[in-house]
């Protein structure tokens, strides 16, 4: 006899929310499952233009890899005098702003059974540049405000949308990290 | 006559310092030019995977564009049910602080002469999943923990690589906003 009482959800928005669900409530008794390292290793090409590769990672009591080396590129625009190769360190943070968020967009609305049509975000941050050019000590050297604006359409009234985008932001691992800080050490290995 | 001190530099490490140090010169004196705004549009795509496109900015005084578009996308991976079609968020954050201070110490290292021949670096974050996983509320969501990792090889003693390490990561954007937090305000636009 089947004492199970709530059926099994179907993937909704890309989302197999039963085997996230299970995973969940797997590591609410074995909460060691739940201390992960994700590494990226950098490598300077020239001038500002460096690439980091992202492929390790661990978790959930066990050595990770990504299906395959995932590689990002950064570089200062032609303006600051760098060659513009690729985006700079500063917009990957709002990149990884938006993408957060908007994972938990995904895995909250299918938890939820609303199922999603669209999702886009869009990102500013001021920052005044004073500061890393050395010119003022008075001013910060990171943004000094950064904005975020979703739009979001699915099978769901407005006031919904609402309260799975706030859940997204109440549990965005980076939103946290830019809003809050987080202690960063910065150590030169000795080179033979 | 030529009353000009010092001579012009020629370009080290890919960095036209000569360019860059006028380009300071420049912002001294009209402080305006120094307000930048970075931006990222980003559109969800599948479950947990997005895409964010980086390719108009502003500062000093004007509209830019990159040279082409840059994209980037973000997954979660498989062990959190994701479909791991790209690095998770977290992850962007640590290239972002391994190359906005490897763009630093390419700078610096010109600035005061010095010849890299290499510069690598190994970052990871450690983060207790509780949090974004909604399991504990006394778990932040975020990384508890950077530590960064460089590997400087250039034609300087190991006490100038390591003050140029130092003064990279004083002035480093992506270092000040992880270490110490921004503002960062969430909104939902209306849609039709």
């Amino acid at each position: 006899m089947n004492v199970q009482t709530k059926p099994p959800r179907p993937p909704l928005n890309g989302v197999d929310t039963q085997t996230l669900l299970n995973t969940i409530n797997f590591v609410v008794g074995q909460p060691d499952l739940a201390r992960f390292q994700f590494r990226a290793a950098n490598r300077w090409i020239e001038g500002t233009h460096s690439r980091s590769a992202m492929l390790d990672f661990s978790g959930a009591g066990a050595d990770h890899k990504h299906l395959k080396s995932y590689f990002g590129d950064s570089d200062h625009p032609t303006v600051l005098c760098g060659g513009d190769r690729a985006p700079t360190p500063v917009e990957w943070l709002l990149h990884a702003l938006a993408s957060c968020i908007t994972a938990g967009i995904g895995n909250i609305a299918a938890a939820r059974g609303v199922k999603l049509t669209r999702v886009e975000s869009f990102v500013d941050g001021d920052i005044d540049l004073r500061g890393i050019l050395g010119i003022s000590d008075e001013v910060r050297n990171g943004y000094s405000n950064i904005s975020i604006r979703f739009e979001i359409e699915g099978d769901a009234p407005p006031e919904k949308l609402q309260q799975i985008l706030d859940q997204a932001r109440a549990r965005s691992a980076v939103f946290d990290v830019l809003r809050n800080g987080v202690p960063v050490s910065v150590a030169m290995n000795s080179v033979q």
